[in-house]
């Protein structure tokens, strides 16, 4: 194993935990807006502290990778949601650093149970993006997304794809953490609700199946005769052996 | 069969029975607003009693069944729509109860008819949901839902997310409904139109496949002489049976 | 061939000449709503005389039938069709009648076509949607659909779950054309678009393909003269056939 | 290869080439309102340049053509967006030309790579629906889409069928613009969303792979042993060689 393995593998959790960190912090001020300063000045402080744990991170797998420039090309979306969030604004994009380390993660432990990891990932795209959209709205002239109630209940409906259109974003931030929840949310509901369509028709099914073992059970038993009496004959018929092979 | 079964079985039609009584001891008051005060009185109880013996029947087979701790672990949620409506504002989960109730007995009847099941929960799922937004929204400020026909509409426009936006939930009850109504009633209705799709695609396939049976025919008319034709030399060959096998 | 299905194929022709009559003296009020007086009325008089030859076509075809009760029970649909439009404002379910002409035969004629079949099935339920909801619409108070463009516009944003809410119907009867429009309708178009999307698909795919065929055709020989050698082989170990069945 | 495939090949690059002139002509003066006067004539003459050179490039095809007129009717799409922006308000037609000459490259360049092409197909899409549905729209009484970033959120949201209602055509040319967008977009976005789900599901179940190789490897070393045992006992029973091949 790698040595940049090896760090990968140690740094999981605590890189879980610094997420959780950023999520609160980043979450509180939103859902509580009338926050003393004092605990508003150490949500922030937080925030700082996640970009330079992320940072670092970074910084250590680029140098334990074995071809740099490899690494920073596969590797670009890391950079860009590590440098951006230098410019205040765009602190936003450490989210995407968030559900990245929640979905990898997610991955390495679910292995296979696509159901599980497809709902997690839909109930923490939907409070990120909750999240997100009323810390951005939240203010602007014209806004209909004003508490992280209102902000809930967006996100549900645009997954969905319903729209009713009783709140929508109304700036251009605002419009690209929309069209981001579009494609990559209605995809991911579209595994949940599928499952769940596909879960419905196999209950059904399924119920019929048991009765229907009976009669197969009947056929496979006659099968199984009918074989039997072909092998006695093929036996029987030693000089003429491809018959028993050109019958099937 | 276990004691548990037996209780099951003989329960069944009654609680199916008592099912139907909470929709329309539910529905009335609801469909009629202006109901003599009698007459709703007579519902609330209609309902306090539907209840009494839900939770009946889940403390009857919570002492039938072998082990305990595993049975309410395993029917949580039994637990949670029997123990929640004490609270009064939540007797509307007893309709989860009422859902599961036709559910559970509509698998075990129906046996494979998949179309069937899908259009009666549609059905099913489009009236409860519309009763419990009807009663969660009307009088609401803002509403938009004021009478069950509102809720109907509301509840179809949902279901396929058309969502046009004349008419949606604003209390926080209403806006959890909807959620639960989105995510079950998109995969319910997704079942059915996919099979309306796929029988539209059958019926136009199917008219094409008459004309074409009669060519198939000719061709395995041909198809079973040449075989014929094989058999016969591999009997005259008798030295060389693998070459039937291998030519196949 | 029994006379019953003499009947039908003969009417086949006159029925859909009929059907399209029935179109135009329906949509014609409703696309141009000045029409002078002698106008409306010819129209008016038109839809009453296709109403008897419907009704004619299935008096005819439950004489002509073999169990009366049969023909009754399965045809349930025309008779609602033909019995209920004697109520003047159920007119509109005639055109429920002109739909299915307009599908049976078009089923018969196009055989397999899947894609002109579902367009077709789209455009036609589109044209009649618009026209009902003009129809139903057009001066109730606080609608939205007021004239028949609104009401094309307003059927492809419903077909397609668009759902802006710029316009939507306000009337009972319009929200029942609009819940038809919703289930069918939405069936209907996911045909074409998933037609649409795998025949995209399959474009892509085919230009790859050119370029594996090449490939593939070298692995092809190769594979037949392995067979071949493999073939003179057991030819030549007579002793033991079973070698080359059992190494494919 | 016909001299018709060869200007075919030959100009395939030019013609790319003069398609992102119209993209840049088009849009500039939609993108930015206030440009000077010389820029909009600037823009105007470059349009009509290009309407030229697809106009002659359509004429020395028809001239090179063998079969004039099954040319005319094979390619007549291509006949009517020469012809129809000779009237002015219709040189939107010239959009779909550039869209077509983008993507019979791109089939040819991708091959085989859906995603990438469905997902530059998406984008373009977007691109062409905003400056077209910008174009149109600005202005008129009644419009809610001013300007181009109007114009992007409205083909985002329409495209994924949200279709929240804050932004809609109102002009007729905007809403056949629209109608084209949702079948067409919702098609194309179709692939992008469905491609991302099964990658999703795919990627989850990879995982879950990799644990189960180590199993079936064993499994097959297993399996190789006894079909070997077989073989073995094949040879040994040179008398009946068919039971080999009937016991598979």
């Amino acid at each position: 194993m790698s040595r940049l393995d090896l760090w990968r593998q140690r740094t999981e959790w605590p890189l879980i935990g610094v997420a959780v960190i950023f999520l609160v912090a980043y979450g509180l001020p939103i859902a509580v807006p009338g926050l003393p300063r004092w605990a508003d000045v150490l949500c922030g402080t937080l925030m700082t502290a996640v970009w330079f744990v992320f940072a670092a991170d970074y910084l250590v797998r680029l140098l334990l990778a074995d071809d740099t420039w490899q690494f920073v090309r596969r590797y670009w979306l890391d950079l860009v949601v590590v440098v951006l969030p230098l410019l205040r604004p765009l602190r936003l994009l450490l989210l995407v650093k968030v559900l990245q380390r929640f979905s990898r993660t997610g991955v390495q432990r679910l292995r296979g149970r696509v159901v599980t990891y497809a709902t997690g990932g839909t109930a923490l795209l939907i409070l990120t993006s909750a999240l997100a959209i009323t810390d951005t709205e939240r203010g602007a002239p014209g806004a209909t997304i004003e508490s992280l109630s209102d902000g809930f209940w967006w996100a549900i409906t645009t997954m969905t794809t319903v729209g009713y259109g009783d709140q929508f974003p109304v700036t251009t931030a605002g419009r690209f953490i929309a069209a981001g929840l579009m494609v990559g949310g209605i995809a991911l509901l579209g595994v949940v609700t599928a499952t769940l369509a596909s879960w419905m028709v196999q209950t059904v099914e399924e119920a019929a199946e048991d009765e229907a073992t009976a009669t197969r059970a009947q056929v496979n038993d006659l099968a199984a005769e009918v074989r039997a009496l072909r092998a006695e004959l093929a036996r029987a018929r030693d000089t003429e052996p491809a018959e028993a092979g050109g019958a099937r």
